[in-house]
């Protein structure tokens, strides 16, 4: 430990420093990671590769993710590849605590993430992170991004670069770009067509749905479905939505996406007609306020809430508080807010995330994690291997990454497909031929 | 008590004397039924109907169901209709011991129903029911008419009729009617048009895969998804699962139905032949042996195994038992079977009915059950009120109970639809129309 | 000819001596056979055993279908199991007249059908159909039934029974044998699970949708389609319209098949509100008035009314005329009704069935159609080889006959499928085993 | 007419002068675009612009586009917005000749497509257009822009740009830009959301199918549909396929494509095995020699070969022709080609642009070509109003046009949506906001 970690957050406690029965959590959560193991046949050839290579020899990697079995994988296979990585979560609710042990019981990892921590300890375990000191960052909402360049600006010089895997966190960084305020390259990582298409799309939308469905015990069939905003999320969402037989509406504030879930044959209509009708609502906007008070006041008796987007802002609970009679907890995870005339708006896991908060929730399915972290692993690589390549800012991620990550996961699922011939290629590359 | 009942198995105690904090069970069950209650529509119109015209007063209820928050719904009801209603499970698994302790709680219910009793304690508390000399039987699985039968059967005469659930229930009661086996009337209330459409399909094909999603933490998307058995349930899985953009696949002994599957655009192979392909395998079939050694054989690593049937029997666990070098929990409520070349086939819930024995398993969703369980209790009161009419044997739910059912959930969700005009009315009777 | 040939219709000729060019049109009428043989694999596995056994050998077969290359098998597979065969037929505009060509050269067939013959002379082929005497009826609409019985009910005795295509035919004909009124046995081929699920969800379905596409060039993504009935064509048109991303409303007199379309994620609404939103409007429902003036004025300018049931009475033109100021021909096919306020309401072919009276419309699919007529043939051989077994009245079509008819299609598609072991058949058929 | 046009292609004559009834034809046109008018609100509104702005006065407007009814409706609306617009076909067998007529009545338009023209004549029409000495160029293909660099360079320095229409044709202009071989700006029209989505989509999906269904009389349900090419086009090609029941099968040369194609559910594999199992085989890749000599002698007899790509060489039909002992018109479109086998392999309007080229084919839905062509028309705007801030090379549509198209068509479609509030737009802009 470097003295300027002593300063900072090195206080705060990796979780194997918090638990009663460390052992057991470890185990617990060892299992937990060999079930994702052993779905994950991207990572799995990719820490092959590392295992072999040492890329990471002699890095610091800091990461603020959702601490579970699946990215967990993530975390070794770079701690594999020669790195010391240290980790905490982007998200009081996401982490769970036997995999963050089971990852600290690593002898190149230390762990910080704890379910349930409050606003401090959630920050001391993004600097108690920051203290090691990291030569690259890897992040899910731009947690340690923003830390280092508000708190620690004198970190920059020393790390390589970073990699961000949500729409969210990309938005914002690409918001602080242009603001020439980001001093180190970023990969937006969440840009990429496997990532979008795979995480936001199926991910997303399965495991939301899922996960409503087990928290509240409620059938899709013939409900009338909300889905706010029609990005990536959003269509994963209605899509899935609309394959168990749900009525879908959708709201949206930009027009082309509006005319494109119209002509896929969802309803469209603003959230205040929409709060008339729906029987589930479920935000994937990434902004803030898409449920207020005007709509509570419109929706009908036992109506579902949720927030599929990603911070817990899309859903005004504020101004449901200030409306309801009363509140309680009508079944794990589904918190009941009851209005002067009786109606109740059962929110689901207090408008945070649904596919990681709630209580029966395990976030993206491994599958589709297994895409999304095999790109960030390579990006990493990438980032080591060309970083003076790349200048301070938001870099979209090579493509040949991208395909590269592709077409391992189409050989690891027996997957077979053509290759252009030589005459076809130069058919592609040529102008001059006519009808 | 009656002389009859001490000698039965009137030894084995309610839940209530079985639990620990028995108070703490009770409020936690009555809070899953009241989220229950808040979407059972149907249930709540016949609930109150029942209150004023007490139907079922001087009557005994005879129950075996899988007793949790909306079973308890259909218990409470008849309850409330007048009737003094004993209880037990129908699958040791299926019990939630919280709800039957709130069931038990209530003046004129006794639950004997507990979770992951052996056989002798099942049967035990299916003759603890019997011992309260039902004069009518409510049947999910047909147990209680069985026994009744086999073991006492000087109660029949005192027995006015019965209803049972499931499409293997009314299978076995109408081969036992066949042979004239079957000594009271029985309303089949699985095939009515209501019960089949969204029991069957809506309700086992949402809440199936919900469960194996949450239990396994893997995704439907691009999965090749075996679906045996194309009756009601087969095609509610199968296009929840295609509706989830699984790759589905068919398995089926019926001529008809395999066409019917192959001309919705799913493949129909044998099963040696999916064996080969399939990533996920459900059964639905309600018959036995239907994955066997074979079968096994020719699986990939990884794959799932479950049941979406009725009895634990179409996965044949002792020929994989057999095949196995090892047998390990990969994750709760997953069993994998490791096989001699390193093959790992992942069976859920131990081949037991997914959705309602896995861990993360809600039975089906509440709406369904609604109008499931409003037709058991439209049904039982028909039994009484007009039990004379019906011989002893099996029997189809009068077509105007089904209708009276789909009528108030139709108010219920607020949905209009047209009536017929006299003129329609008179053309639809009439057959001297021209061209 | 007999003599009471010549007192019948005989004097109206047959289409061979209506035509100016017979040889081209037959030349025509032959290739379009040949293609539709080439995809109808039943009815050629069906005729080549018909030809070896000649079952209709002395017989005389009336028949009054939808004359065009599908049925055109039918009849010469009738033709060449040994009957003499007389067709015209069912709707003035379905014809094909190169096709009915094609047919009369056959030396065993006579054919009268001609496409846009006025009543009577719709109605004097129909006689001269009857003036053969034929010993079995084959329907579609049950023309030949209903004039027999009101016109030459001396005929009844020679007729050994009948078979009936649609399922508006067969409401009529029961409702004609609930007044005693039937008086030889005619099958129902509508009722059979084959026929309902392939010809009228799959046939009706695809088949209008094209026809509507083709004769307006209009798409149906993100149109409002108001599908008027849920029956198995309802079904089948909200199915594939859904499929073309049409956002799909529904329409319905029976509560549960109103409240299955609602569980389908379909909007379901009375034609009062309908009419106010629908873009296009299908009627599949088999009654008259089902779309009359109230629901024309509240219609936007520029919709579509099709019916794909089967009489041109679903949709009231009468009113619409009345409430028009003008009328014209938009496109072939298409009459734009113009509304005081400038409102165009298009009628595709003159509300008659829109997959055959379209201007481009080729009625049911081949494949569709093999199935439908497969099933026709063999219970025309049933009624011959079994018809002492049935009495007057509609008969459903005996389950063997439409499994035959499956095992060959699926035979003729190389789709393979399970038996069921003796273990299983005698599991299926057993009551005593327990949980 | 100028000097240089009477020694360019001015010899070929405009439409009019080529047919016999050429008023009949011109109002046979008229009535075709007066309907497709009736469906084009987008066009409608920006045609109602232009004639008040009268943006291309003094233009002169070269188009070689499909030239049917919708398609016209551009050609008008540029011709009166002030230009004179000269217009020839870009596929011989597109070409309505009454559609033609009609246009070449206007008078600020020439018109000289012709249907069935031949290879000569093709061109001579295409260097008529060059001749009126366009300032502007339209292209569907990039006929015009290729022939004026390759034969007319000395045209160049008068023209401020060109629009595309094609994924082939910007492909081919990317490709010469790259060369530095493409003189003037062009706006890649293909490559905008808008068109992209709607047209490529929706427009190609739902019109081939249906073309091709009526012009076979053939269903989709249960068929192998193989897709080749899983780009825009083939995405919609599968997804309507898909929704008609067909088992979709893709056939891929990217890695993503084939692996998003997997993830949809669909099976990917090469056209080698595909060709043994499809029934239907429809390319949508844009490449040449898709299905070859290899593919065409593992067909099964009866499959049918189509292409929704752009030329006519995706299935290579020289191999087949020689593969074939014989040959000859199945029915009106179909070509079927005999192998020594038996087989009958069926091609679908010579293999040209089906759901343009077959018999029976109307080409993009009319609701589809409003959108793609409200944006050309836009462009054609954009490119006169600010020609100088566009560099020689191909351009993408800027973004506002095609916001613009998307808000014009939403309030036609009376389709409402929401809009950002302040403080939404502001929390969108910043990146400073925590957890």
């Amino acid at each position: 430990m470097t003295e300027s970690e002593a300063e900072r957050g090195s206080a705060y406690p990796p979780i194997s420093e918090q638990l009663d029965d460390v052992e057991a959590a470890r185990e617990e959560g060892r299992r937990k990671m060999d079930w994702a193991a052993q779905h994950m046949p991207i990572l799995e050839a990719v820490r092959e590769e590392f295992v072999d290579d040492q890329p990471f020899e002699g890095e610091r990697i800091g990461m603020a993710m959702h601490v579970e079995a699946k990215t967990a994988m993530l975390v070794e296979t770079l701690a594999e590849g020669g790195a010391e990585v240290a980790v905490t979560g982007c998200n009081p609710l996401s982490t769970h605590d036997d995999v963050s042990a089971a990852l600290d019981a690593h002898e190149s990892i230390t762990s910080y993430a704890k379910r349930g921590v409050d606003d401090e300890e959630y920050y001391d375990a993004i600097e108690a992170v920051i203290a090691h000191e990291p030569t690259i960052t890897v992040d899910d909402g731009m947690d340690l991004v923003a830390a280092i360049h508000e708190d620690y600006p004198e970190l920059i010089d020393g790390i390589v670069g970073g990699a961000e895997e949500t729409t969210t966190g990309v938005h914002r960084l690409r918001a602080m770009d242009d603001d020439d305020a980001l001093e180190y390259p970023v990969f937006a990582v969440n840009d990429t067509p496997m990532k979008r298409l795979f995480d936001n799309v199926h991910g997303t939308g399965e495991s939301s749905l899922a996960s409503i469905a087990m928290t509240t015990n409620l059938s899709w069939a013939g409900k009338n479905v909300v889905v706010a905003g029609f990005g990536y999320c959003g269509k994963g969402v209605a899509k899935k939505a609309a394959g168990q037989n749900a009525n879908v509406i959708v709201t949206e504030v930009e027009p082309r996406r509006a005319l494109e879930a119209h002509m896929e044959g969802y309803e469209v209509m603003p959230m205040d007609e929409a709060a008339e009708v729906g029987d589930v609502f479920l935000t994937t906007t990434g902004n803030r306020d898409v449920i207020v008070e005007e709509h509570f006041e419109k929706m009908d008796d036992g109506v579902l809430l949720a927030n599929a987007g990603h911070f817990d802002i899309e859903i005004d609970l504020d101004a449901l508080e200030d409306l309801a009679v009363d509140r309680y907890e009508a079944r794990d995870g589904v918190e009941a807010y009851e209005m002067e005339d009786g109606r109740r708006l059962n929110v689901i896991a207090e408008g945070r995330l649904v596919n990681l908060a709630a209580p029966i929730s395990l976030g993206h399915p491994v599958e589709v994690m297994d895409q999304s972290f095999g790109i960030q692993a390579v990006c990493v690589r990438e980032m080591l291997e060309n970083g003076d390549e790349y200048e301070p800012g938001v870099h979209e991620v090579p493509d040949e990454l991208d395909r590269e990550i592709a077409e391992i996961k189409l050989e690891a699922e027996g997957v077979e497909y053509d290759s252009l011939t030589d005459t076809q290629r130069e058919y592609m590359d040529s102008w001059d031929h006519g009808t």
